[in-house]
């Protein structure tokens, strides 16, 4: 069994996971056979790894996690990777991998381009 | 006139920036007759009152803002207001208004949902 773990950066205001809250119910509702769960690098919980166990208990063998951030700077190429590396070893049967962050990806670029065309 | 500034973060490492500059050029090809600067919060440049200077120097009347943002926390309800206000007292003439954060759009959360079905 897949699951997917959506990762944010967190913040101190609780408001701001909004749209984070906001991608799990869609994902649930779009995607209900695959789990799903939010993680957040800091400032907010549950972190990777704290995200990785109820989904390895729910039986997933394979998890991909989504950085949900634009750009790819220190976080994403210094301290994540760590991360994951640190839940790989505590979770050494799980099949862990990552995507790109999404900022990389060109629908969602043009979705940003689209959404500023429409506020003129 | 209007024009447009797509408003990041910033971040120590360079590359962060690679999707903004991805963005400024896809908006530049698609909206050639809506001029478009970067601004970044902090840690890059320009800032936002950088940006607004070449704006109005091209003759834009209206800047519409838009937070390059996932959620709307203490930078965006607290920081971003002051920058905006600030702005509009050194440029008293120009009308600047702001949208929310992209992540409250629909169509973004979409895109990032889709990004990570393919990814599974």
């Amino acid at each position: 069994m897949k699951a997917i773990i959506l990762f944010g950066h967190g913040a101190r205001d609780v408001r701001w996971r909004e749209p984070f809250d906001r991608l799990a119910t869609l994902w649930r509702a779009q995607h209900p056979n695959t789990a799903v769960e939010l993680a957040f690098l800091e400032m907010m919980q549950p972190s990777l790894e704290e995200a990785v166990g109820p989904l390895a208990q729910k039986g997933a063998q394979e998890i991909v996690i989504v950085p949900v951030f634009f750009g790819q700077g220190g976080h994403l190429r210094n301290d994540f990777p760590v991360l994951l590396q640190d839940c790989q070893k505590r979770y050494p049967a799980l099949k862990l991998s990552a995507t790109s962050a999404v900022g990389e990806s060109p629908a969602i670029l043009q979705a940003i381009i689209d959404f500023g065309a429409a506020a003129l």
